[in-house]
Formats: structure tokens, C-alpha cells, sequence
């Protein structure tokens, strides 16, 4: 097809396209006539890959372009989960950490495979720092809890990872799970404490069956009322 | 004590304490003479909490008003759940999501109290639109187990808000905990990917106990080697 056509099925302006062609994210397409490229099915899929990281995973177009090449190279899997980890996540210098809460994240994953240098030790030090710096401590095993919820999530993740046959098929998925999963779980997280918090408070009042009966639904009936007082 | 001494107390710069109280985010100290304030311990124990919410959370000043505004008032901790998840969570237009990805979420969330204008039922099903546009699809039962994952972070988060007596700490804890627990929980999900993958497929080899062994140490390699040539 046509780079017309291809912004037609993938609804991505054709001016975007060449951008991605220029930046180095999408493969040229065949010259079929001088001047007259072909593009195919692989580029349309390509395409989406490329809009879905750029647009909902928040990747920019060096993260995008860093992780296409991973998952276009012959590297196993475990490495594409590394280059995809720290595409994703936000750089961290562990000199800005308190050691403290590095042994703290330690603590919680011992007997866990798991490098000095791996973005999410970090990135759970720094969000144990800022939770320990708004007053919060951990009284009921929070973090540990936590732990735990994780080793569910990324046995999930493998899982899908292994039922893909090909390289390339499971290497996408591993980028694609590791820069969209976050916003699937902190979704789910919020469906699941609107879901607990009416179980708890609710639970056997009229309020549960014939009304609003959750965390949400209340809090827009308090901002409704506030914006009529 | 002086505000030069909370400044310094806290780290936070003068300049900006003085912003946060023309803000409205931390209430004035109390005049101990004309034009001198004193601030106390409920100072510096806020002035941490705005920190936290906006440096490490992302909350803007109009979204640490809205969630100080909750924590300040007398409504119950649930109302405080809703309003600190449409703080922090992005606004997302139904009308934007394709109904098969929001029945998809209803079918994961089926039993749940969850209300139709949940930010994280939105949020999810933006993420599982991305995750199919990129040409992934649900093989072995990805969604639900990280329904099953997100229930158990969720009660653990509601056990450590029933653990706080008082109704202002519990309301500080369910807004910090939204605020900063997807942070701490992308965090150890990577660390668990780490883990998983490494107990996968470097399983009884001589990299697990001998070099480097897991997928974050392996891309710095790979990196290293892609620089070195």
C-alpha cells in the first residue's frame, strides 16, 4: 500500500509517519517506482506498536527508538526486559537515596534474584523515602504485602511473555507489558480500593443497594454538593 | 519557631514556603507579635506532606489544595478514597474508550462494587485499548491476575488505614498511599520481572551464581558491549 493508505488503516497523519521514518522508528517501505514506496502489513503493525508506546506508555521517541531496536535484534528475552525496564522507568541516582530505605526494599525482596542497579529497587527506595517523609510508616506489613501482589503480577507477565512462539513476538510483549502494564495495575488498584472500601464501610447498609455505595460515586455527590453551597 | 527554622527543619527553601502559604496549602503560623509568625510541629509535619504529594507524587498545587481541602474536612475515609483518586488520577473522557475494552474491564471486575466513573475502571480500560492496539492480546488470563494482585495491594491498603486511629491520619495515609503506592508497586514489579526471570532462565546456569545473572545486568552489558563497538 501507499504511505496514504497506511495513514488511513492505522489512522496516524501522514506527516507522523515521516517523522517515525525520518527518526528511524519505522522501516522504509519497498521502492515499488522511484519515489513510490510500499508499505505492508508489518509496517502497519509497527505503526500501532509505535503509537501505543508514544502515546499511552508516555515512552519518548529515544525510549522508543531504544526499544524497538531490542526487540529487532536476536537478544533473549531477559535482556529486552532490562533495555525495556530502563526505557521505561525514570532514571534514579542511588547516591539521592537514603541507604536506608535501599535496605529497606532489600530487606523486602530477600532471596530474590535482583541487581543493585535495577530501576524498580530504586524506584521503590525513593517511593518508601517519600512515603516515610509524609509521616506514613509501614504497620501492617504494607510493603511486604506488596511484595507479594508483584510476584504475582510479573508471574503473569512471564507467563504471557512464554506462550508467544516467536522472538520478536515475545520481546514486543515485553515492552509492550512493561510500558503499559503500570497504568492496567494502578487502574485495577483503584477499582479494587473503591471495591474493598464499600465491602468494609457499606456493607449491609441501604446506602449499598439503593445509591451511590462507593468511594467514587461519594466523593462526586460531596463535589456536587460543595459546588451548590 | 521562626519560618527561617521551619525552612530549615523541613529543607524546604523560604521562597517556597511562602508560596505554599499564599497558596493556601499550609495554613499561616500563628503571630506571636506584629508581622512574626510561629509555626509549630503541624507545620512541619504538612509542610513534608506537600512535599511528598507534589515532588515524588506528581500532584500539582491545585491537586494537593483539593486532597489537604479532604484530609482538613470531617468526611469519612471512603469520600477521602474518591477524591484522592480523581486527584491523582488522570482524567480520561469515556466517550474516548472503545465500550468492548470497558466490558472487558467490568468482566475482570464482575462481582465488584466498583461505580461506573471510577478513575481506575477508565484508566484500565485506556491501557488495555493500548495493550490490543499494539497487537497484544490476553493469552493465559493476564487481566485477571492482576485483578487478583490489585485486590490483594487494595485490602492491604485499606488494613493499614483501619491501623491509623484518628480520622486526619487515615485520611494522610489513604492520600499518600494513592499518590505514591503505584510508585512503590511499578517498582517491585520490576524487581519481581528481575526475579522471575531470572529463576526461568538462568535456572541452575553458572551466570546465576558466577556473573551477572539477570535481565537489568544483562542489558547493561549488552549496552556496554553496543557502546564498546
Amino acid at each position: 500500500m501507499r504511505m496514504s493508505a497506511l495513514s488511513a488503516t492505522t489512522e496516524v497523519p501522514v506527516a507522523t509517519i515521516k517523522y517515525y521514518l525520518r527518526e528511524g522508528l519505522l522501516a522504509r517501505g519497498d521502492l515499488s517506482a522511484p519515489n513510490q514506496a510500499a508499505y505492508g502489513e508489518a509496517h502497519v503493525r509497527r505503526l500501532r506498536l509505535i503509537r501505543a508506546l508514544i502515546e499511552v506508555g508516555g515512552i519518548g521517541i529515544a525510549g522508543a527508538r531504544s526499544v524497538l531496536a531490542a526487540i529487532d535484534s536476536d537478544m533473549p528475552t531477559e535482556q529486552t526486559f532490562g533495555i525495556a525496564q530502563l526505557t521505561v522507568s525514570e532514571q534514579i541516582d542511588p547516591a539521592d537515596l537514603d541507604p536506608n530505605f535501599l535496605d529497606r526494599v532489600d530487606t523486602a525482596l530477600e532471596g530474590w534474584h535482583v541487581s543493585p542497579q535495577n530501576p524498580g529497587r530504586l524506584a521503590a527506595a525513593r517511593a518508601l523515602m517519600a512515603i516515610s517523609a509524609a509521616g506514613q510508616d509501614d504497620l501492617r506489613g504494607w510493603v511486604r504485602r506488596y511484595t507479594e501482589a508483584a510476584l504475582l503480577v510479573a508471574s503473569a507477565d512471564l507467563d504471557e511473555v512464554d506462550a508467544r512462539e516467536d522472538r520478536q513476538e515475545k520481546a514486543e510483549l515485553v515492552v509492550v507489558g512493561t510500558a503499559l502494564g503500570d497504568a492496567l495495575f494502578s487502574g485495577l488498584r483503584r477499582a479494587a480500593q473503591e471495591h474493598v472500601s464499600a465491602e468494609r464501610y457499606f456493607q449491609g447498609t441501604a446506602a449499598r443497594t439503593d445509591g451511590p455505595s462507593n468511594a467514587t460515586s461519594a466523593a462526586s455527590s460531596h463535589r456536587d454538593s460543595q459546588e451548590e453551597s
